[in-house]
């Protein structure tokens, strides 16, 4: 079975979800061209979730995903935690703001309670990072007829998804934008390139395997097809289409050469993400072990980043975004989706 | 003009030099198989290179590629040199030598004295890593009729390598195994997979791009080629050659699945470079900040070396590596040269 078969979409390409910088639009114009919209959901209420799926469902019949996060959610650690803050003292002094001039972030992983608000729309497909949910909860959406995908970063994880019963693996090599899915490791020297990373995991598995990281155009989606890939999954190359939700300075900065220098970084959640080389990661260093478990470590910033973003800056911002920018168009996504197959 | 018409190969396909691990005898295997071999000379005396360049024009009358690093050579440093011995001191102390028991490694640039030996043989082509020589040696390989060619780490260093007068560029994506050609920067974040790396440098350059990093076996080959290579430069997949001189330990590395596991070093020669996970890198963490300038670090290691590689032991033995090895077999060098274009 292709995995077009699989998912039941025309291309084979897979919209990456990118929470924070897209909703129920973006999905939408890709599943109407002909590949795989997601819906990234982490950063969304239940009800917030339960609104984009139902426009979704209002402007597409064509199949689309969910995806969600499956982190444990740490207990807070008060010392970790003051540490922290002392360390961006300097930056609430500079832009004379109090840490809680901004409400948090919240980013939360699957749970029962969204499984709830899920099961009525039976997605055709859904999408884990971070692993997978809890046995129970993993059970009960492929009970209603969704596809699961989940990303591996490592030949073992990719193993591991495949015994617990992916029905396809997105294989996320180190150039990929946005958070690492890596869960079996916290060792950063185990995330490989897409063009080692993709081969090993295809040769690995048996389930179909859906190359992402560094895919940008029609070129890298044929490159990722010679190397086996079933599929593709591409997401900064989405970032500055019009119906992607991608910030001023987020955009600005994709725009820029400033996007050819990415990093690893664990400063804006915790957990390692790649994005724009910017000022808090040149001042810190772009994985700081001060910063917070994921996904806390944004609390605190998030009061830096809404007053510098209210001033047109970026220095405090997570600028998602994979080592290879050069797909970055404003164009229609669904334009983009088609070029992608050319 | 093809990349196979300006190297006078038949094959777009470069063997990588591989300093320390393979002398004449593989890259005359290569030449007369229809690739291009390389003699990496950066550990070779004079004397020694020009015997090994006799050694190929006896056994080939096909194009063959000369590699040099081109380095500055550093000042020592006593205060640098001394906290780094007092690191290794408790593994001389475990092994019970000496830090004199083992000549150091040396690893020399490319000089005039170096050009004046080559000149005789004029090689069809010559690559260098770590940037380009002086001008006025640049001048002198080329006007004898030389090909050059030289390893770009980032977009920038291919641009500054197209101005210099290269004939090709040889992108080096971070899965690459041993070092990384880095030259214009020291900041390891700049470092992109082979999928992000090569698009962008085929294209902001109007002379031939030559993939590196992560190309294991043809459909590597395919892929490199759809992202718009000219041809390919391999070195992993050769090293369990018969002609290849990878040391007993190396070979027993990467054969076992500890070959998975890679990480870019400096702990063995002061400049970063991709091996095998092993016990030095493990305990010191792969970038320590101790070692040496490049190439002073693995002075103080040669010793350490010697006696745990004499227990079968490759505890502080550069295990060079790039992140996919699963295209190293143990079959002749023209064999796994012809499988590449298959």
């Amino acid at each position: 079975m292709t995995l077009q078969e699989l998912l039941g979409v025309e291309f084979p390409i897979i919209q990456a979800p990118m929470a924070g910088s897209q909703g129920s639009e973006l999905a939408i114009a890709v599943c109407n061209a002909g590949g795989l919209g997601s819906l990234p959901c982490a950063m969304l209420s239940l009800d917030a979730m339960q609104t984009e799926l139902w426009a979704i469902r209002a402007k597409t019949d064509k199949p689309f995903n969910v995806n969600f996060f499956c982190h444990t959610t740490p207990e807070p650690d008060a010392r970790r935690e003051a540490v922290w803050r002392k360390l961006l003292q300097p930056y609430y002094e500079e832009l004379g703001i109090a840490p809680g001039d901004a409400p948090a972030p919240s980013r939360a992983p699957f749970s029962a309670a969204a499984a709830d608000r899920l099961e009525s729309f039976k997605p055709a497909v859904v999408s884990f990072h971070f692993g997978l949910p809890a046995a129970d909860l993993l059970k009960r959406v492929k009970g209603w007829g969704s596809k699961v995908l989940a990303s591996a970063t490592t030949v073992a994880e990719a193993l591991w998804l495949e015994r617990a019963g992916v029905d396809a693996i997105i294989a996320q090599g180190v150039e990929a934008g946005g958070h690492r899915g890596i869960f079996l490791s916290e060792d950063l020297t185990t995330q490989a390139g897409t063009f080692a990373l993709l081969p090993q995991i295809v040769r690995a598995v048996r389930v179909p395997v859906i190359a992402a990281g560094g895919i940008a155009d029609a070129r890298g989606v044929a490159a990722a097809l010679a190397l086996g890939a079933s599929g593709v999954q591409v997401g900064t190359s989405y970032l500055l289409c019009p119906e992607a939700k991608t910030g001023a300075v987020h955009r600005a900065a994709l725009r820029s050469d400033r996007a050819a220098h990415t990093a690893l970084t664990n400063l804006f959640s915790g957990r390692p993400a790649r994005g724009v080389m910017n000022r808090l990661m040149q001042d810190l260093g772009p994985i700081n072990t001060a910063a917070p478990a994921f996904p806390l470590a944004g609390g605190a910033l998030a009061a830096l980043r809404k007053k510098a973003e209210s001033l047109g800056k970026d220095d405090f911002s997570s600028l998602w975004c994979g080592q290879n920018a050069g797909g970055c168009r404003e164009i229609p996504a669904a334009a983009l989706t088609r070029e992608l197959m050319k």
